[in-house]
């Protein structure tokens, strides 16, 4: 799914949610465990009962990658089972030396079918570029994230005046491609949402926070939203850890339903 | 290998070289694709012929995980193959929230069995500190890299009159379990070296940069050594790819051996 479905789908369905897989073995129900596969059985069910709600999903990759081989295969599996009616995103933080970062590229776009990946700006533009390259794939570049962390760096003052988050987003707004970039901004800081916006105007922004992290829907839509919306809101442990029991895919799309119903109101 | 094993080693062998396995399935000797793991066939014969003369392998897991599940079996080989006499380092970069890194910090430490992993300090405290939870495990950050891109926001200034990467050092230094953490300097800005080692005086440094991407060992040296030496010197293209024929592994001994040599004029 290129921008343009994308912003398709979302004037169509009227809803920007993001459904993040973050799908841990020691959360999901035990009756699970018969299952060849009991991460990607988990992950069919929830897909199931949520895609109606939802217009993308996002697979957190360290809780396939601490899997060993077994979980990139499901990892494998569950992008194939999504299909391409939906936004899949690999949240995979990469970004590294050129060379290194060809490899990340061509391992989320090519071997697996992700439309796009989330990367780290630490290393700066020739660390990014290989994931502006691929047409109808997009970097989704850290900018202010919703853990206490963030003040370490993100919100340290340059001599400008800026903070680091608005240099990274100022800066990567004039890379070759950049017109392939979002951000990931945290729900749990709204008021800065403002100042990505005056500095990426119509660029999409990536979410978390909304749900388990406390944030607030209506502040990120009012302080971020666009035309086009301009925003995926991604809940993860909220609506996949609804229920612990037998009814945990449909307490899933029970929540998923429910924030489904609140975006309709910014449309 | 913990620190102390580290340190021992480095002192008998009068080395610190770093033997850096970006292994890459289109730049090994074509003959070796007759192999069922070539990439394993290519790593063993370079680990035979260069054990002696470093102290250390950094395995580029980017070069693996872009193979999927066959990837990370082949890396986990690797890492096995090396054994124990050699301090083992993942270069994945990796940095997220707690609960990712967590699982992140586990795929490296538990399910394999590498000594250290390179991690990015965007996110800050919380998506570092699990990693330095381990005993005699090493969290490698990234401070000041060899890439052009380190220009964008690692030599920003701050408010305070720091660069960015100053104030990576001078912040996690105040971490729990900062005793476990090393920094990563590349070697094409040993200027900088000095900055790093008035922030952090005896912690170690990974210094990619000699060698193919042009930096010096002797101005490293001079700008960044401890009396504990306090410098792993990483060199992976020069030395795994010195010749592209059958004789690939005795060439890149020879060139581990060169570079070791040169070391020992340091002790």
């Amino acid at each position: 799914m290129n921008l343009a479905e994308l912003k398709h789908t979302i004037a169509h369905k009227k809803n920007f949610l993001c459904v993040g897989l973050d799908t841990d073995l020691e959360k999901i129900p035990s009756f699970l465990n018969e299952y060849d596969d009991p991460a990607f059985e988990f992950n069919r069910r929830i897909i199931d009962a949520t895609r109606d709600f939802c217009v993308s999903y996002k697979i957190n990759t360290a809780f396939y990658e601490d899997k060993g081989t077994d979980g990139w295969e499901t990892l494998l599996r569950t992008e194939a089972y999504i299909g391409n009616a939906h936004f899949k995103i690999a949240d995979a933080k990469r970004g590294d030396i050129g060379n290194t970062s060809d490899r990340y590229a061509k391992a989320f776009f090519e071997e697996a079918g992700f439309d796009a990946v989330t990367v780290a700006p630490y290393m700066g533009h020739d660390s990014i570029s290989p994931f502006l390259k691929y047409e109808n794939k997009y970097a989704i570049m850290l900018a202010l994230t919703s853990n206490p962390g963030a003040d370490d760096f993100q919100l340290q003052k340059l001599e400008n005046g800026q903070y680091l988050f608005e240099k990274v987003v100022a800066t990567s707004q004039h890379w070759e491609g950049s017109e392939r970039l979002m951000y990931v901004t945290g729900a749990t800081r709204p008021e800065y949402l403002q100042k990505i916006r005056a500095l990426a105007p119509e660029t999409f922004l990536l979410v978390p926070g909304v749900g388990a992290q406390g944030g607030s829907l209506s502040e990120v839509v009012k302080h971020g939203k666009t035309n086009a919306i301009g925003l995926l809101i991604n809940a993860s442990r909220s609506i996949i850890y609804a229920s612990n029991g037998e009814d945990f895919a449909e307490k899933a799309g029970e929540e998923a339903k429910r924030l489904a119903e609140e975006m309709t109101f910014y449309f």
